[in-house]
């Protein structure tokens, strides 16, 4: 088959990898790197300090994240955007990423090539009821829950996250303790999760930046020996933890899209066990990668059985159906699905 | 000359016109109307509750002011705009009237029909600076004050705001007072205008909404004798109290890119007296309908000279200057350019 020649935008608040932390820009990267290691022809849309083997078009030097006169920010992601429908001719497919909202979508019209989004947040009914005045504007979902949601578009494909399972090494013998690992919102559990572990007689190390919520919520259950903050971690430290884990606890209390720290943990072979919300079910094999739960009870209650589940065998699972192949594979198949539904509709 | 077929995008904030304020939906709408009443060929995009004799497009049956589920707002702005570049076969220009910033430039290539803007702020050096990588993009400035902050842009024309100047009516004998009447912000200036009503030994209404400002920085001054505080008023409220006053006072802090007051309070035989800052020059003839001065001393030692003005000289020079049909006229001519310089380019 013929290599696909594809504009990928990417938002422009910093540069793509992150310097830090950025979970669109994160993922962005990685396809970009793959489709072009595949072979195709890719253009990225992105801030100048941009690091990728694709070629590069960049409206402004870096992200706005990091420049306050960068405002408004629409402005950027707009422009960004239209610079790729500009040049649509010398592409195949436009591709982006809506790190906030999709404003491709006022594009899937104009566009001589087909324009088509991921999202990376779970869209409201409000925000789905405007989208279905453009039935056609292709979607790729990154899990069947999000697809969901957006019932009525025009859904593609449904395309999980990758992550780079190179980095996220794989330890064979944890530590002691369990982990919480994700931002302090009351969506994500860290209370929950404190309580489970508080039932189950375990360690557990919480990580993530110290927000408001973990001061208000968090913090006064922390004791430093049975509960513990560990901070907000830099990559590798990050992965040792991930490692260090007997399991990763994941009480999420909303119904999440997606849930990249199950995907994590599970390539550094750390069983995880999950509450059953959102797109959990998706990501984790329940009895296999980790234990899926009701509540927090049955959680408490079922965790030494996930911490019992063979470690190799969560990390072979996790590369095969998270690596950054499989995402990219599964992308290239929706891009030529794209492409055919366009030259059908003449 | 040939009618022209013309798109007018408003912002999706609310109906046009407002129901109770909002300057762009004002000009919006008396340039939309004037346009009609000229043979013009006209489609509004704006909500579904305007009350227009163009043809209506509405993405939405209201505005986002009147809907929190309207989220985020931005959407609805790009939709609106994308609609009538989806359509711009059928139009010989599209004119965006961009209520926040000018999301029409990202379409200013793409389109085959010359898109232009009218912003209705003072944008800043870096706003500006992002846009002049759109050299091309025509803009109707609102002044020339605006006009010189868009250097390095295509700026078209400058046509001035036009008010209904049959709605605010000619008032021979004025009350007893001058009037602040605008918001309470500290670049409006109302803490002055008391400093200088009260040097003056002048009574002093001050008319707009209670927002924190009013009640941290001016109401302390307010004494219901001689520094009133009427409140916010409905149009003909308003009228009636422009044309009982005997001045204007606008000793404005902050370099404005217009003053519609002035405009109005003129075109009810009330004279203005306002600080030689932003725009005031452009609209203010000075000695003929207002005095214009250098700070606030001059201004209260002046403003006897500003009360003595004509009435009917003032009234009769705001209707011609500032009547809808010259800003109808101002904007065909822009058109008209336009049409010309895109046709020029191939």
């Amino acid at each position: 088959m013929q290599p696909l020649r594809i504009a990928h935008v990417a938002p422009m608040a910093t540069s793509v990898p992150p310097p830090r932390s950025g979970s669109v820009q994160t993922m962005t990267s990685l396809l970009t790197e793959g489709l072009v290691a595949r072979g195709h022809d890719v253009t990225l849309f992105a801030p100048g300090d941009s690091t990728t083997a694709a070629r590069l078009h960049a409206l402004s030097p870096h992200g706005y994240w990091h420049d306050p006169t960068m405002w408004p920010w629409e402005m950027y992601e707009l422009l960004n955007i239209s610079a790729a429908i500009e040049r649509a001719a010398q592409f195949d497919v436009i591709h982006y990423e809506a790190g906030y909202y999709p404003m491709s979508m006022a594009f899937t019209r104009i566009s001589p090539t087909p324009v088509s989004q991921t999202i990376h947040h779970a869209p409201s009914e409000a925000e789905v009821s405007l989208w279905r005045q453009y039935p056609d504007a292709p979607f790729i979902a990154i899990s069947a829950e999000q697809a969901r949601r957006l019932s009525g578009l025009n859904v593609v494909a449904i395309v999980p996250h990758g992550i780079d399972t190179d980095h996220f090494a794989f330890s064979a013998t944890p530590d002691d303790y369990v982990l919480f690992l994700g931002r302090f919102t009351p969506g994500k559990g860290p209370v929950q999760a404190i309580e489970i572990a508080r039932k189950a007689g375990l360690r557990l190390l919480l990580a993530a930046a110290d927000e408001q919520y973990y001061r208000e919520a968090v913090a006064p259950h922390v004791d430093g020996t049975q509960v513990v903050y560990v901070g907000e971690l830099d990559f590798d430290a990050k992965v040792r933890l991930y490692g260090g884990a007997r399991a990763l606890l994941y009480p999420v209390q909303s119904a999440e899209p997606f849930g990249l720290v199950l995907a994590e943990a599970m390539a550094c072979g750390t069983p995880v066990a999950a509450l059953d919300r959102g797109a959990v079910r998706e990501i984790v094999d329940d009895g296999v990668t980790g234990g899926i739960f009701a509540d927090e009870t049955a959680m408490a209650a079922g965790l030494g059985e996930v911490m019992r589940l063979d470690r190799r065998r969560v990390r072979e699972r996790a590369v095969e159906r998270f690596g950054v192949m499989p995402m990219v594979d599964g992308y290239v198949r929706a891009f030529r699905a794209i492409v055919a539904q366009h030259q059908a509709r003449g």
